[in-house]
């Protein structure tokens, strides 16, 4: 294995604020900016990842998101903590493509993670930089999928971890921290209130803030979506990406994919457009971009069926706008209706049961093409940013129980049909 | 694309009978032998294929299980109904294998698959086989995941497809099917009951019937878990390979894959030792295989947390001891308080949450270490068949509820430790 002496594994070179750009230390755990208290990003050696590997080069790389570890924050490979993450399918949506008139849809489908959702990318690389900088204690809010994903990373790591969330969050997710050995809480509200016990653990001392943006390096997991889509597509952009937006920090990171591929010259100067999708139920993100403001404002009774986008309040929400503004995107709010009955058509058409976070992409989609915002032969790629089996009810089933020694009953064209045929 | 007059995507030669060897015609749809009413298998022209291919070629191909289509049987690629299933990842387990003194264990996790288990290698290729052969209408018994995978599938292939389930199986895979449109039953009983409803269903006539082995393909998916294993350990084979044993037909497909490999010369004539692990509720293979029979016994009042394995009776039981037994293998049951442990213990420990089923074999390798017919220094790969998300309550929850604007609990060493630390 090689040693922390070996520079060649990350080219990483520093942190800087969102904000002002001002630099800051990445060899100490950090975060927010100490000069404006906003994200920090992390900042590569651009020009020596150029000189050192090409698209080729990756080629021959196992099919796991440290395929791209010179692009990585973590600088000695003996601290990559990994469950085989990434390299995702980019699955044709065919059928439910031609249904909505936009051909050429694909979906990125996440569920195949470790821990089955996204949340796994940015927990493996987040979890590995926080071993690799000391860190053995470490707290953070959650609507589900990221605690089982930072608890699941650090049992594997040796890190304890401590998770509050929405008592309303998917129930297998307590099941994942609890095993993992996390230290869970469960909170009567919203990932808000989470976020401000977690605040109140922090500022007891000696655990680590691992929340939402407020950590600089789970960005840089996220960031992989954009790496593998792209290199999945032959080192070509598609026309739109759309992509459920609660926190945001997948979109951020798809962004800054986007932004370092060109700086290296591995893709051309063509730009996806970025949408953001929401639930109706909470879409502070899409009421500031028709507004046209940089800043969104905290969504009161949030709630929607898609639990992972319900986040009333977005660190990021300049870098999420910013990012839609620059590509020429959009954002879009969709309904819970809308959210079930797209998940319902992915399965019977394709094959593919979305979570409902994946399914509201779905949902833009339809709303957009219908609009003319995408036209009938752009290529859409939408994130499915977990399994649909972590959210049962969301396409209810009733079928007939069947005595052992009875038949199904007499089958004619006209029971046999459709979906949930025999529902009793 | 390749058109269906190219003989190259395949290697298909036809279908032999397992117990006589008598050949089948391969381009009709097949059951039974309707020699021996036996399941058949696939043949290739093996030394085709070795001339054609080396293992250098394929590490060029897509990170998919049709890296292998020479040897699947599906003639021409246009057929091929693909979700992105395959190379899942081969995972070390380096504290849970310390802690039981196999420090080389490492487990294949079909959790990333589609529809979160190993059911969708068979599904993958047995549709693809069944569109081919121009079937419109299957059905099928099954556990749960198998309906789940093949609906899945036999949605994006235009297949109609009617599933019958238990109803104690795992209840996402109901919302599984019916979202998928399959025709979906639960009967009140075992999977041998769901078989024969099946079965007076197809004697009824019009659909095709997929049970597992009575259907020649599924076993061609299956088999993709041995060439994985072996491909991604550079082509050799580890010294001991574990299977979460209910119809057998991933063990049976490994045992395959291994004997095809040899004969290609891909690796040498080292063979890993196989071994079947059932739950102690429902463990007629294990009786067998210690009694020296060649078949199995119907076992009464099964039972088991893990649920994919509570198979009474397999179709295929003298393939799987005569896989046991050629390989210098064995077979050995387990306590569902064992398999509820381990699923806890690789979750702490490695932060992977298995299936029950996966549990099962992590419960086989400790109790096998123990008894030294493990070697402290042997490699071992468990298969884990699913993921642990679609079993709650296997490692249950019960976090205390904050309210909004409460506390955690003063931490204090003594209530930091230990997993469900802070379970009310």
């Amino acid at each position: 294995m090689r040693g922390p002496q070996d520079r060649g594994y990350s080219r990483l070179t520093g942190l800087r604020c969102s904000e002002c750009g001002q630099q800051h230390d990445a060899t100490v755990p950090q975060n927010l900016s100490s000069c404006c208290s906003l994200p920090l990003l992390a900042d590569y050696d651009l020009a020596a990842v150029a000189d050192l590997v090409s698209p080729a080069d990756l080629a021959g790389r196992p099919p796991s998101l440290w395929r791209y570890h010179e692009l990585l924050p973590v600088l000695d490979q003996d601290n990559v903590v990994s469950l085989g993450e990434g390299m995702t399918p980019l699955v044709p949506l065919p059928n439910l493509g031609r249904d909505m008139g936009v051909p050429r849809l694909r979906v990125k489908d996440e569920a195949a993670m470790p821990t089955g959702s996204f949340k796994a990318r940015g927990a493996a690389v987040g979890v590995s930089k926080a071993r690799e900088l000391g860190v053995t204690s470490l707290a953070m809010p959650t609507n589900g999928n990221a605690g089982a994903a930072w608890a699941s990373y650090c049992a594997r790591a040796g890190i304890a971890s401590l998770v509050v969330m929405p008592v309303d969050a998917p129930r297998i997710t307590r099941e994942e921290c609890v095993a993992a050995g996390a230290e869970l809480y469960c909170v009567d509200g919203l990932i808000s209130d989470a976020g401000r016990i977690v605040g109140r653990v922090v500022a007891a001392g000696n655990v680590f803030d691992a929340s939402t943006l407020k950590e600089p390096y789970r960005i840089e997991g996220k960031k992989t979506m954009g790496l593998e889509i792209v290199e999945q597509l032959g080192w070509r952009v598609p026309d739109v990406i759309v992509y459920p937006t609660g926190g945001g920090v997948g979109l951020i990171g798809i962004f800054k994919a986007l932004t370092e591929l060109r700086a290296l010259g591995w893709i051309d100067a063509k730009t996806p457009r970025l949408v953001a999708v929401q639930a109706a139920g909470c879409a502070p993100i899409v009421t500031a971009f028709d507004a046209g403001q940089r800043h969104a404002k905290p969504w009161p009774d949030a709630n929607t069926v898609a639990f992972g986008i319900n986040v009333p309040a977005a660190l990021g929400d300049f870098l999420i706008l910013d990012a839609l503004r620059a590509t020429g995107g959009t954002a879009v709010a969709v309904s819970d209706e809308a959210i079930r009955s797209e998940a319902a058509a992915c399965a019977r058409s394709d094959g593919l049961l979305p979570c409902p976070e994946g399914a509201a992409t779905l949902a833009g989609v339809r709303r957009l093409r219908a609009e003319g915002w995408i036209g009938g032969s752009e290529e859409v790629v939408v994130l499915n940013t977990g399994a649909g089996t972590k959210y049962p009810g969301v396409v209810p089933a009733n079928p007939v129980v069947l005595a052992a020694d009875q038949d199904v009953p007499v089958r004619t064209p006209d029971n046999r049909t459709g979906p949930g045929a025999g529902a009793g």
